[in-house]
């Protein structure tokens, strides 16, 4: 087995759907976490000033996606067919839009963000919690491609999470129920597998 | 076989790696062009306003990276080692992050484009061409993953192949060679590829 060293900051983000898929798959790899505020000495050594990065036996590769999917075929959390795997890759990428479209907002204050924050909820979220919702029962309601969980789940699911989190100011967290009340649903059925929820009753004691 | 149909506008952008790669595998597809003026209408048709989409049997998807990743599969273009596509899918993410830098942009007139234009050109222009000439030094100088052709090579092709073209105002056309010249011999490799040069000799005729 390859080194797997995983760098990012000591909350969910953009690394958790690759930490959870290690863990559901029992992948040894280290989990290097670091505060917010080391994030100015952290990015200095990767190539595009972002985290995650994850080095592979020590080649240090970027790109969250690119890593969850690894992740997920390390796990045997991604599809080996083509047409479900592109299933799969279509909701990683549309759950990194809306992630784009969200980081646009952070760093703003006051009036500014709220309005941000507004146009967002009732604009791309909306969008794409209903198409997150109707692409699920597409597939039979319980998971987002390949009829069984893969990344894509632990994808919306680390998303929709940090949507109920409270975490973000002007997100209402009643946004997933009341728009796409499935992937709410989704949601509590994913952190219901025994793995992730003893990996965040850990993560909690 | 699947009857697949690529939807996107009459020229190259996001739609162009996953043309291409359908060509060099022999696949047939129905390659749907529209006009820009048509925009407003066709993304109606499409759940989150962007193009391009992909019909595989009727089933629309969306995400061009996806869509890129499943047409490299279908053609023999992707690494079926899990390590080597993740150095595949590491740059196309990269450079699909280059583009949406980019994209910001678009829309600017005036000294506003100049200002962003020339500061996208100085920052992350620099940043990624930089990187991916690296990270193909590193993987030998000829390919960006699996010592061979795929899609990621299409990818960095396609974007650098945009750069030369001179249809982006205030990006100096010898960026790349400035820059990152073995990117530039890349290019020209790629393009030199039969299959490639008879794709632009038929198109340009």
């Amino acid at each position: 087995m390859s080194q797997l060293k995983l760098t990012y900051f000591n909350f969910g983000g953009r690394a958790e759907p690759a930490r959870l898929a290690l863990c559901l798959g029992g992948i040894a790899f280290e989990d290097s976490r670091f505060a917010f505020k080391d994030f100015a000495e952290v990015r200095k050594s990767t190539p595009f000033g972002q985290v995650p990065t994850l080095h592979v036996d020590g080649v240090l590769v970027t790109q969250s996606d690119a890593i969850t999917r690894y992740a997920g075929k390390l796990s045997g959390l991604y599809p080996t067919d083509a047409f479900q795997a592109l299933l799969c890759d279509e909701v990683l990428s549309a759950v990194e839009d809306l992630s784009i479209k969200l980081g646009a907002s952070f760093g703003l204050t006051g009036d500014a963000m709220k309005d941000a924050r507004t146009a967002f909820v009732n604009g791309p979220l909306t969008t794409y919690l209903t198409w997150l919702q109707s692409r699920l029962q597409a597939q039979g309601g319980q998971y987002f491609a390949d009829q069984r969980l893969t990344v894509a789940d632990l994808k919306v699911f680390c998303y929709v999470r940090g949507l109920l989190s409270g975490n973000l100011d002007h997100v209402p967290t009643d946004v997933v129920e009341k728009v796409a009340p499935l992937l709410l649903a989704h949601m509590q059925r994913v952190a219901a597998v025994p793995a992730i929820a003893q990996y965040y009753a850990k993560a909690a004691a």
